[in-house]
């Protein structure tokens, strides 16, 4: 491609396939969080059994999983924008992090389910700590896209504002760090660790988490 | 952010964050609207039962549920956007509220799904009092994200028109009214909570909510 | 509205309200048609039973009513891009029966379902009734929308090609009535409906039906 | 339409329609590949059997599947931005090709969860060839519709690159091939048939295919 001779197309061009990259994202984002809602299932009640107002209190773990799953990923998507707000081209390598990035997010759909058809049973340890996994795994992919994007400003625009890049790479690191306090804790209380998820979805939805 | 130096690219940029919100609000608008029509199911027949047309006639609760939480998402997908038309900049709690507000609209999926189950049924009156519980909570949210946005002209442009502005206030708690008209007429007769809500929603549909 | 004393922004205001009718309409398109498959489903095979080919085999109905549905849908998204093409504003009416023409295109995965159950089988004739029925239904409002919409030209723009806005009018009022012989048709053959419809798809998909 | 007096408006025009397709398109990839993830079922344990972790790991066909599939539809995604990098208008042909192609993506859910049932069973060789076939046709595909836009640059930009375009004609031949290739080896080996395919779908996304 003559970059050399019209390199205003380029950057267009560039802009172009980093919006649709985005537009892509936010799909993958839009539709996995609205899935979500399918794992609540409505309860059948069986004749002379429990009332359905019951039967609908006992599907708390499923409400518990929706709405930390929920706030979850609504706070990925905001994060995921804040680095696409200094990415301003895309290499395949970029590509291919965030496709990997965009398949832990829909495996959540598999973890909360998992979640909430285990919590509060026998083997509620096992689904906490493939939940609280597959968050530690999503954080550390986030790191990776972004060090990829941002080492030598490799993907960022050259008016890139040095201080706010570097505030990125220091916030972004706390993300692995605190899940995997909430995957230690998940080995001590299932309470713990979810109260942590919860809160960390709640504060970074407040705070936002790079600005 | 040197906002001071370069207003006309913090306005650009901000304009740019906002459209995003929009677009995934309507993806997942899109979305939750779509996934409705899985709860209508296909029926099964038994050998030497009843005709397939007696058995679709017996799945009404499932079109009117479906025709109602059909209309109801649209209706709220058009407020979405006569907020939005006013909203020039976001932060960080009117995407918290934001995000609050599309969990309560991928929960019709749920609600929808419940009532279709049980109207016709003993306990469907705890079923309508979900639904319509779900429809309060709603419209309680899309008034805390406008006062958010709207007070002091918080995150409005400069060149928003205050007698809209006053107009989408005063029109906007007419839904959390509503909507709780409904709720407790649910006590006295289904039918008639189900059929303000039907009302609602073509009545809004037709006329538009705030115009 | 003060349209009289900023008649651009009045006209930029309105394409962007009717750039997200159609991008939220394109949405409910996108996940209507993807849905699709999920209505062919993996077959279980029995032990000692007939093989995992025979039982793909079977499914036949299945890739049939997937085929005939998504070609017919896209066709669908064509055409409302062309009605698109023409409108330049919305009003409430026309959000209000557009999202009657999107209710009927989800309602498509249920017929689909039906059909895809039923054909071959003792109630094929009420479920391919329902099926056509639901084109029959679409294709009207798909008339009413463009009547509401071309009507004095209402919703057009002001250069809107009066030739090619009468040959929509005239071309969209083979849909009902071709869907219509196709309805009437299933009570004479369930085959002969079917391959009408699959017929039209493809026609239309190949000429355009507004070009 | 009167294209010689206003060239201007018809590029745009031509520019926003071929938008629109790829807008579409990029929804129906989006959804395609976030469905993937409702293939993967949380096992159901009964009383007194096996763990969770050891019914989690026989779930390994599911992770299987689910891991090249999404990779494999992430990188036709690529594809398919690649070829409308350089395709500037479209014609009913090309949107009657690009359904069939998007109709091969969405069938990709499909054979999926087949791969996914089968894989470790005796019927596991049937369900591998229905997969790689759907590769196979989905390459087909490609090549098709990117032929009839290039051919005599019939849908392509003037200022189209004719060594870029050649170059995606040379490249785009190996998919089939190799698509067929892995078709083949499912007859002798099913492991080694996957791996292939889990191979290309990493090559393609850290190379690229058409740069």
């Amino acid at each position: 491609m003559s970059t050399e001779s019209i390199p205003l197309t380029k950057a267009a061009e560039d802009e172009k396939e980093t919006g649709r990259t985005e537009a892509f994202s936010d799909g993958v984002f839009a539709i996995a969080i609205t899935l979500l809602i399918l794992e609540v299932r409505v309860p059948h009640l069986e004749e002379g059994g429990q009332s359905l107002l019951a039967a609908l209190g006992e599907l708390w773990p499923s409400y518990l999983a929706y709405l930390i799953s929920f706030l979850t990923i609504a706070v990925m998507w905001v994060n995921h924008h804040h680095l696409f707000r200094h990415i301003k081209r895309i290499d395949n390598r970029l590509l291919f992090l965030n496709s990997l990035l965009l398949m832990t997010i829909t495996f959540v759909n598999f973890s909360t389910a998992l979640l909430a058809e285990y919590i509060g049973k026998p083997e509620q340890q096992t689904a906490t700590l493939v939940y609280t996994g597959t968050m530690v795994v999503n954080a550390i992919l986030f790191n990776v896209l972004w060090r990829h994007a941002s080492i030598n400003h490799r993907l960022l625009g050259k008016d890139a504002d040095m201080a706010q890049v570097k505030a990125i790479t220091d916030q972004y690191w706390y993300g692995p760090v605190l899940y995997t306090v909430a995957f230690v804790l998940a080995f001590v209380s299932i309470g713990l660790s979810l109260a942590l998820q919860f809160g960390l979805a709640v504060f970074f939805g407040l705070t936002g988490s790079s600005k």
